[in-house]
């Protein structure tokens, strides 16, 4: 798993029938401390995640194994949330 | 996903048989702006989209969750094109 | 998919006893111009592409989608010998 | 699979249902000497392995294919704790 | 599949249980000439090679199409030993 933060949203009209209303928002991988560097992905929200979230994607088939993902155009998933990282035993990242 | 810019086409007149006539087109990842970057890479296009468009490219085998790649050698697929993508409440990319 | 242009061959006596005869070829990543960059890579040919042949290739599970490849080692395979690529109206690469 | 480090843990309240209290560690890949380097990743430990230990970790699909780890959306698994690594004969990492 | 040369051995006690015996090498990938280049990764070898050959590994899902490592948290395996490389009619590589 990726631990990005959830920097944005994007809205389609097009897009395959079975995606529905899923949400599918935008990520910056991060370090332990939470910044993001590198490109922006998508994945799909199945965890009500907002934007300035940190949290970890699953990433190809994996992106596929939750009820809201199964059977579908899908290669990402937000799987948690993160509540805070602990890098040998200094907490790095701490949600507000 | 990957965030992409559709910027051509390919013409193939050798190729798996169970293709048929499936539109494959070129793209380039973007950032959040739709400005392309990168390495070009080739999707099958589902949902018509046209050169000039944005939109998400889902892989691997999540590229053979449609109906009309299912069972294909194929690893990516467009299935979804951007109306606008936005980063923390601001608007960086709206189709004309 | 990938771009790519096959640029060699490889032969081994010591194999998976599952590929039989199966062609392993050579490839380079292409820009759309059709000139090789990157690292090679090797890809099953089930359409008798030869080198100097600018190809798509498909790759993880995608790759094992033919009746060549199915079931077998195998995370790559051309699946379309490209005859010409064409940017925004432009033709950048042709066949000889 | 990647030769890492286990570098620290994480922790999310909020998550996929199915991963009840399975650990996710923070790794950072390493070369043949144990020395980390590059982006952390998040993969599940199913070995009890601690901060510090050397482990090796695969990906994607075969993430899953542990009793831990299966149908669930997790694309990362600790498969094995490293004892020594050697290279053309001789140990370049050794367990304490 | 990816090119390259076989560097050294992993040793661990502790590994899943479906493991068994399967050796890991570790390997670094090479360009044409059987140079090695890049980080070090595992794969379960199925062929006997030994250090010093130069193999194909084929990854992902399409580690786990063999007899030894099938249904195993595994994503990769050398499925070929190289004879010899041919880039445009010239050998590049040749095994001793």
């Amino acid at each position: 798993m990726q631990i990005a933060k959830v920097i944005g949203t994007t809205v389609s009209t097009i897009k395959d029938q079975t995606l529905g209303g899923r949400k599918l928002l935008i990520l910056r991988q991060t370090d332990v401390d939470g910044v993001p560097y590198g490109k922006p992905y998508v994945a799909v929200d199945t965890l009500d995640a907002g934007v300035g979230d940190l949290v970890l994607t699953a990433h190809g088939s994996s992106g596929r194994m939750t009820e809201l993902t199964k059977n579908r155009p899908i290669d990402a998933v937000i799987m948690a949330v993160v509540d805070h990282l602990e890098i040998r035993n200094q907490v790095t990242y701490r949600k507000e």
